[in-house]
């Protein structure tokens, strides 16, 4: 993210530290196939849209009023939908904001800050470092494995040992972790806890429902864990990218913490009303993610037979390697109107598990790319 | 906002200098006559309900996707508005935010932060000083006049001065200043500007709608100045507090840096929507601006008659002194149905200037209270 400009005028006046960033963001095209940002390719039901219009109808009227600010529907809403998978959370367990990225901010800027330190395993949510920059919280790439049959798989003793050496005030762990796919073992997550006695440690949860059978929540973790966290969102298999919000379940005397430095009122009456709707048609809103997983599985098998190396995925995206040129292939692909991310991986792509058709057309543009964009077993660039 | 309780468990992890702070916020209680946080009384226009509805059916179906990151058309909207008032503002002098909140948090984080130091002139809007601690930027409170003709006015001079010694990296003034109701003065901007030479200047104008005729928007100035920051809201004179939109003007440059430390998508697809069907009816939604101001005048004619002392304003409340003990005059007019602000000033009270009924409510409950809760000339407690 280097930017060499001189720095002169108002970047002169910038925080030192943002000095030489970029703004965050993939590019928003218009393509036939937009499968860059993890989104759901399903749109809304219409029943859905009909209630949250019902909902919308007696809330738009008195907007000249300020929302509620506990958002308390809304969380006894998420924690019901929660409960759901078999470990019971209640509202006082909940916190919400506009999108994920929010409630992560909440919680870097309650526990980071100056002088403190977090930690992720890097390849993950580029985000989580960006917002712990922003917080002025210092910022640890920790290492994934590199063992060919474990790449970027994350073991239990050498996070402990990671967060052991650092002693962090923040542990980030993306499960399943974006780019790469895989969900983490619990057994990571209780042995990065024992590792870090003085830090919250953070279960970045936002593909969890898309997880292959046999994967469990780190929620099924929370009792008697007061510093963990396990942050979601609506954004992906609820489709709700669009009406930005994300959630965390945890302790209640940590929630209790995150209203010293959330802004008032920062969910909107509308984004309440939106999100208690789609909850309350939790298993509409849910049905495409059978479909999706589908399509992921058969990105992962159509890669392979194709010559790519695809990592394992419990999410609603593939990471493919065994790409010559990640910059040359992507672009190659939007040359069809195929978006797709190049995360930043040397030989590797990113492509959003999407409709059917969706994923034809991935698959249709990169095989029609031919073996020339596929790299030589045991060779890199 | 003291807190003693011991430091133990969670709160042992908490960033060091939010220990001992308290969440903001007003009482959300049910009365019948809520004054207490500025809102706007008049409900929002069927016809702009139904606007609403309009754009949010095209919306709904597919929050499935992202929404637009730079939210493009409602910057243009944005900026048609403000070029209303006489000063041309192009879509790239616009930023908008989840509330005005959110826009000066951004600003405190691009600018602000560890080591770096902020003034603003107090009383003024508490959440300055708030959002420059979460972002670990030190707050000054700088002084208003103490002139009993003068009292809390801002004065170029000491404005300049205050400004000189701390050398900020941002001012924030706010006019009309929340909680005392008076705009300030250009030639106060001008001369903080000029005396700050490395520091963003910011106008808080939340309440900019209802000024007094005479009183001009800082956004005439804007113009060769690319420190100057004007911050509005659609929560107060738009009745759209429920919202949560706040947005600002400043140089392109500027609007720029700010693209570092914003979370990406932060304004959801139905923010962005019912905004910009608000914006579309502007004339409709500031419709009800007339009879607030109406309202606030009589509210500073009638405290006047019955013996307090209020502080002239431009804007949808009214400060009033001479209040013998707030905390219990405050307590007295809930008993009778009727939520005030106390601000913290001692002696003083703040009121929402409300439909005429609730401003009937408020000063029938004030009067019945009787002269007991009068402040005697010359009398402090």
């Amino acid at each position: 993210m280097a930017d060499d400009r001189p720095v002169t005028g108002l970047r002169a006046l910038l925080r030192e530290d943002l000095l030489g960033e970029k703004p965050y963001g993939a590019p928003q095209l218009s393509v036939r196939a937009a499968l860059n940002t993890n989104e759901n390719s399903y749109a809304v039901p219409p029943g859905v849209v009909a209630e949250m219009q019902r909902e919308l109808a007696s809330t738009l009227p008195d907007l000249n009023r300020y929302p509620d600010r506990e958002f308390t529907a809304l969380r006894e809403a998420l924690a019901a939908y929660l409960s759901r998978e078999g470990t019971a959370i209640v509202p006082e367990q909940v916190w919400a904001g506009n999108g994920s990225n929010e409630v992560l901010l909440h919680l870097l800027q309650a526990f980071g800050g100056p002088g403190r330190r977090a930690i992720g395993f890097t390849p993950a949510y580029s985000m989580h470092a960006i917002i712990a920059t922003t917080t002025g919280t210092g910022w640890t790439h920790g290492t994934r494995s590199q063992a060919p049959e474990r790449l970027f798989a994350l073991e239990a003793e050498a996070v402990a040992r990671q967060v052991r050496d650092l002693d962090p005030h923040l542990v980030f762990i993306c499960s399943p972790n974006n780019p790469t796919g895989t969900a983490v073992d619990l057994e990571v997550i209780e042995a990065a806890y024992a590792a870090a006695p003085h830090a919250i440690i953070v279960i970045d949860e936002a593909y969890s429902e898309f997880a292959r059978a046999g994967t469990a929540s780190a929620t099924t973790l929370l009792a008697g864990r007061e510093r963990l966290v396990v942050s979601r969102t609506l954004s992906k298999a609820f489709a709700l990218a669009g009406g930005r919000l994300g959630y965390l379940a945890a302790d209640p005397d940590l929630i209790d913490l995150l209203r010293l430095v959330r802004l008032p009122y920062h969910l909107s009456a509308p984004s309440q009303a939106i999100a208690r709707a789609a909850l309350r048609h939790s298993d509409v809103m849910l049905s495409s993610v059978e479909a999706i997983k589908a399509q992921r599985d058969r990105l992962v098998t159509e890669l392979t037979t194709l010559g790519y190396a695809p990592v394992p995925s419990d999410a609603n995206f593939v990471l493919f390697g065994a790409v010559a040129d990640s910059a040359r292939t992507w672009q190659a692909l939007l040359d069809q109107g195929v978006l797709v991310r190049d995360v930043g991986i040397a030989h590797y792509l990113r492509v959003t598990a999407g409709t059917p058709a969706e994923t034809t057309a991935f698959l249709d543009a990169l095989a029609a790319l031919g073996p020339d964009h596929i790299l030589a077993p045991g060779k890199t660039k």
